[in-house]
C-alpha cells in the first residue's frame, strides 16, 4: 500500500492527531482505473457534506493535485482518500481553526469481472445505532460495521445489518437494494448507515431505464418476496445476493442490466486526474 | 506531551493502523498523582470489559512495566492509556488473531483545587445515539462528543447530552448526578454514554455514606427540583453545577461531602507504579 499526507509519502500519523483518538475523521473508498476515479461526482460530493456537518474545512484546492501525482501511472485499484481533523491537545475540543490532514492510501487491485456469481450474505447480529447527525456520512466512526464483520470468517462475501429498531439498514460496507416488479426497493438512511455512491446513482438515474425506486423502511421479512436482491459498492459495483441465510434468489435479469448500466455511468460520473 | 507505543517512545502511529481508519479501539484517561494512579481499579475493569466486547485481547502482561516507566518520576499528571486493533490491510475485517498497539500518552497537568466553583453546563443539542452493544465502553467512536463540545467555546466548563431519545445521559466528557433528599440520580447508561470511573465508585460506596443512588432515565426537566446537580470525571473529580441554561442551583453540602470523600477513595482504589 502506498500512502501520503497532505501530498507526501509517508508511513505514519502523529500521536496527536484526533483521527486514532476519536475518529474524528471521513473517508472515501474511490475505485481507480486508468488514472480516472470512477464516480468521482458522488465521492466528492459526499466529502464536502461530510466537512461540513463534521464543522470541518472544505477539501483544500490542493487536493487535486495531491490525487493527481498518488494515481499517476498506476493500474486499476482503490484510492482510499481520508481526511482527519488535524491535531490537537487533550480531549474533544478541536482547536479553531481545525487543520485536517488528508490521507491517501493507494493498493492495486484486480478490475471487477463482468457478470460475477451471486453472493451469499450474512445475517449480521450486530446492529447499526440511529443517529441522524451522523447518518449518511461515511465518517471514521465504524465500531458497529467492524463487530459486524467479526461475526464470520469467509463462509460469506458480506454481512446484512439490521438498525436497533430492527429494521433493514444496509451491508457491512455496501448498500442493500431489492426488486419486485418494476420497483427497486433500498432502506431509507435518514437515521444510519452510508449513503453509498453507486446507492445515490441509482437512485438519480434508474427512472430513466423504466424502473422506479422506493425508499422503504423494512423489517428483512420483506426480502420474502423479492424477485431479485443485490447489494452495490464502490469496490464490487452492483453484485446480486444469492443466499441469506435460508432464503435464496436468483440472479436476476435487472441486477445483470444494472451492472452494464454502471459501467457506463460509472465513467460519466468519473474524474481523470 | 510524552507518547510510547507497546513500550517504546514514540511520536507517530503507523497509517496501517485500524486506530484513525474506523476508531477501533479504547481508552482510558487516568490521573497520575506521586506515581500513583488513581481508581486504577475503575479503569482496570472497564478496559478489560472493553477489550472482551470489542473482541480484542486483554492488556499485555507487559503493560503495567510499560505504565511504570511512562509515569515514574513524573509530577501530577494525565495519562492516557489507549488501545488500537492494530495493523491491517482495507477493509472492516480483522486479521485474527488482531494484533492491537497500546499507546501511553502522559501530560502534566495541576492537581485539583480543593472544593472548588461550581461550574456551567452548556445544554448541548448534539444527541448521544442509543447502542446496547457499544454502551458503557470507553471505545475511541467519539464524534457525537466532538460535535457537542463545539458548540460551544468558553461559557461553560462542560456540556449535557441527551439521547435520541430526548432522556439526560451525560457530560461530553464526564458523568450526571443530582439530588433530591438523601437520593442521588443518574442517567443509566445502558443505551449509551461512558461508564465513568467516578460514577461506579460512587454507586458502589455511597450506600455507606447514607445516601441511595437511582439510576433514573428521565426528561432535562427534572433538574428543576434537584437540591444539588454535580459531574464528574477522572480529570476533575465531583464538581458541582451552578447553571444549567436558565436554571441554578446552589453548591450543596452533598457535593462537598463526596468531593471530600472521593480523594480518600481514589487513593484506596488506586495502583502504585
Amino acid at each position: 500500500m502506498l500512502s501520503w499526507i497532505d501530498g507526501q509519502p509517508a508511513r505514519d500519523l502523529p500521536l496527536a492527531d484526533r483521527g486514532w483518538r476519536y475518529g474524528d475523521g471521513l473517508f472515501e473508498t474511490v475505485r481507480v482505473e486508468q488514472a480516472r476515479l470512477l464516480c468521482w461526482t458522488y465521492h466528492q460530493r459526499r466529502l464536502r457534506l461530510g466537512c461540513a456537518r463534521l464543522g470541518l474545512p472544505a477539501p483544500p484546492a490542493e487536493l487535486a493535485d495531491w490525487i493527481g501525482r498518488a494515481i499517476d501511472r498506476t493500474g486499476p485499484g482503490m484510492l482510499r482518500l481520508a481526511m482527519t481533523a488535524g491535531e490537537s491537545g487533550a480531549g474533544y475540543r478541536r482547536p479553531r481553526p481545525a487543520t485536517p490532514h488528508w490521507i491517501l492510501q493507494w493498493q492495486p487491485i484486480p478490475p471487477r469481472p463482468a457478470g460475477g456469481e451471486g453472493i451469499v450474505l450474512y445475517p449480521c447480529r450486530t446492529r447499526l445505532p440511529r443517529d441522524p447527525a451522523l447518518a449518511g456520512l461515511k465518517h471514521a466512526n465504524r465500531l458497529p460495521q467492524v463487530l459486524a464483520r467479526a461475526e464470520w470468517q469467509d463462509q460469506a462475501e458480506e454481512g446484512l445489518m439490521c438498525d436497533t429498531d430492527g429494521f433493514l439498514a444496509a451491508g457491512t460496507a455496501s448498500n442493500l437494494f431489492w426488486r419486485r416488479g418494476s420497483c427497486l426497493y433500498t432502506p431509507p438512511l435518514a437515521q444510519c448507515g452510508v449513503w453509498g455512491t453507486r446507492r445515490q446513482l441509482l437512485l438519480d438515474e434508474v427512472g430513466a431505464l423504466g424502473l422506479t425506486v422506493c425508499q422503504q423502511r423494512a423489517r428483512p421479512s420483506a426480502l420474502a418476496d423479492a424477485e431479485e436482491v443485490f447489494i452495490c459498492n464502490a469496490r464490487i459495483g452492483i453484485r446480486p445476493v444469492r443466499r441469506l441465510g435460508h432464503r435464496r434468489w436468483p440472479v436476476g435479469p435487472q441486477s445483470r442490466r444494472l451492472q452494464a448500466w454502471l459501467v457506463e455511468a460509472e465513467q460519466r460520473t468519473a474524474w481523470a486526474a
